[in-house]
């Protein structure tokens, strides 16, 4: 009884995304289907990149994870089975699983018959390949199935794709989240033991703990749930306060030890 | 081991979506209850028909959907379970199985208090009645079981009732889709060989195959994902661009062959 | 195999809803994980225990429930399993549990090691604490075995505590819908017998039974889907029509005998 878990960027309200998990329960009837959302913004595969990174990693191992933010469906981008961390991610080759899959054990790119619906159309792969794949999948089938093995090429673009790292360099704002805190690509390990944040003008002068750890409303650095560099306000959103998009840059430095200390 | 599908107006912020799933699994605690959707406008019983449509048929034989866009809860409007293509569908008899369940095989107005919770409000029929017809069908009950036999009285309004067909003829938008996207009611096997659409005073010379067949931002028509003629907009929306909502007319005549051809 | 539902002012676009369902699956594979909803306003305490206490009593006994609307996380209020009506609610001690409810059996502060993932976040214990808590009750542990018993201290603030109740009393807008109907906490028990309500200037003579007893735009007073008072406008919104908001004041008074009646 597998797991297939499911992102895009459809909604729900034109019955798209429930069209995907009819497909799925057709071909396995028994399999456990999960949203983890449905709402990414349209097209923005970085976001749909981010979702899956953040929620993929905790579920079980053997875990199905469809994700479809597609702007290139009906192109000749490959639509793809990966392996990775002991799970499997049906999604078109565009970058999509770049941050939650950035070495795969073993891609396949689908295009046996039986891992697609009999008759497809050019628009919504969602469905007829993403969908049937998965379907195909949690019935027992192999990923090897699929089609020939490749490497994945789609790679996403406007963000960041080495981690900063060390003193006195720069972060970038991967995500902001529905909360407007803004996550950074700034791992815990690679901070510098006092650091100081500059962010759109501002200076953070220390990492806090907690939320509490500042007043409601004011601006606020620490490691977040994903264990990289994060700036909220508390109660607030950070995003608006800072007028911050992704793509911004924060500029880490270790505060300099001052004569009177 | 049913399944079990909702769809819906309500939203999910008031816990009523989450009323109607307490409600099925505590009359059938192993039925798997899958959202189609809570985010249809509300009262947009044509919006509910079309989700309802787009993706029921996709899942399992024995499946049961409860679909709720109710404005007339509480009126005379019957309650109903309608069988069709080997499902079962709970619903007001107000139009919103038009389109999923043309003829059904057959049609029972739900009376039996079985099918019903014992204390039943005027206002929310979707926990009291549908829901729990569902849960009672879901663990074994019958159709029949619910109530006298009936035919469907309920009927769309502002949607075409027949289906155009043949050249020159006038197709209509019956769906704006969340990307903007505009689903006609024009079969493909209707379209003249060499279509010529024209919508909103825009032609479209031809049919393309995939989005990519024109560039970001342009116009294109082409065969959608529900086998009918769609027109939409490249990475853009189709509603937004040419000012049409739901019921314009598109024109569809056969391209004149040309003295040079 | 138990049910599992979740509330949460998470959204679902960033993964953070799909996380917490990673972990409640990972610990316990056979649950079946519902969500009432993600969408609660952030950080709106009040309306996460609306929704909560809408959809929690419909389901079976033994149901896990996890609520996580928790402006305060990582400071020091409690995390808490609380029992009550043959349920178990997980939530921060903040007054979230305070409708659903309001005289638990028992509640212990979740304080053993098993109950929560091995590393924790300050800034996400829906997915560290509260998931991690379900998970462990899901696969067959006692709540008991969390940590020691204690008082829940959380109160909900701008939310009467008493039910208003008799003639001439005020009654208090507990909630607004999200199609505008104003839910009271006035209980139907409580109501004279030939009522009038008055709420924002506008006085209302008299219940009706279904939406359907007033014409389209007007407005109207029932008893609703909770047993309480609710003021509505029929196919419109009362919130919009009366400019009220959560907290209002509704006076209800017995209709006075007329001389010539």
């Amino acid at each position: 009884m597998g797991v297939v878990t499911l992102t895009s960027d459809f909604g729900t309200v034109d019955g798209y995304a429930g069209a995907m998990k009819g497909v799925i329960l057709s071909r396995a009837p028994d399999a456990t289907v999960v949203d983890i959302t449905h709402d990414i913004p349209r097209h923005d595969i970085a976001a749909g990149a981010f979702a899956l990174a953040n929620a993929a990693p905790l579920f079980p191992p053997g875990t199905i994870h469809v994700a479809v933010v597609d702007p290139g469906v009906g192109s000749s981008r490959a639509a793809v089975i990966a392996q990775s961390g002991g799970q499997l991610f049906i999604a078109p080759d565009n970058g999509l699983l770049q941050l939650v899959a950035p070495e795969p054990t073993s891609v396949y790119a689908i295009s046996a018959a039986e891992f697609c619906l009999r008759e497809q159309s050019t628009t919504f792969h969602g469905r007829d390949i993403f969908a049937a794949a998965a379907g195909r999948l949690a019935s027992g089938a192999n990923a090897a199935e699929a089609g020939p093995a490749i490497e994945l090429s789609g790679r996403l673009t406007g963000v960041s794709d080495e981690s900063a790292s060390g003193d006195d360099s720069a972060a970038y704002v991967v995500h902001v989240d529905a909360f407007g805190n803004l996550i950074t690509d700034l791992p815990a390990v690679a901070l510098p033991s006092k650091p100081c944040v500059t962010i759109a003008g501002r200076r953070i002068e220390r990492l806090a703990t907690t939320y509490q750890s500042v007043e409601v409303g004011e601006l606020l650095a620490y490691i977040g749930s994903g264990d990289t560099l994060e700036i909220a306000v508390r109660e607030g959103s950070a995003a608006d306060v800072l007028g911050i998009s992704r793509g911004a840059i924060v500029n880490v430095s270790a505060t300099p030890v001052r004569a009177d200390d």
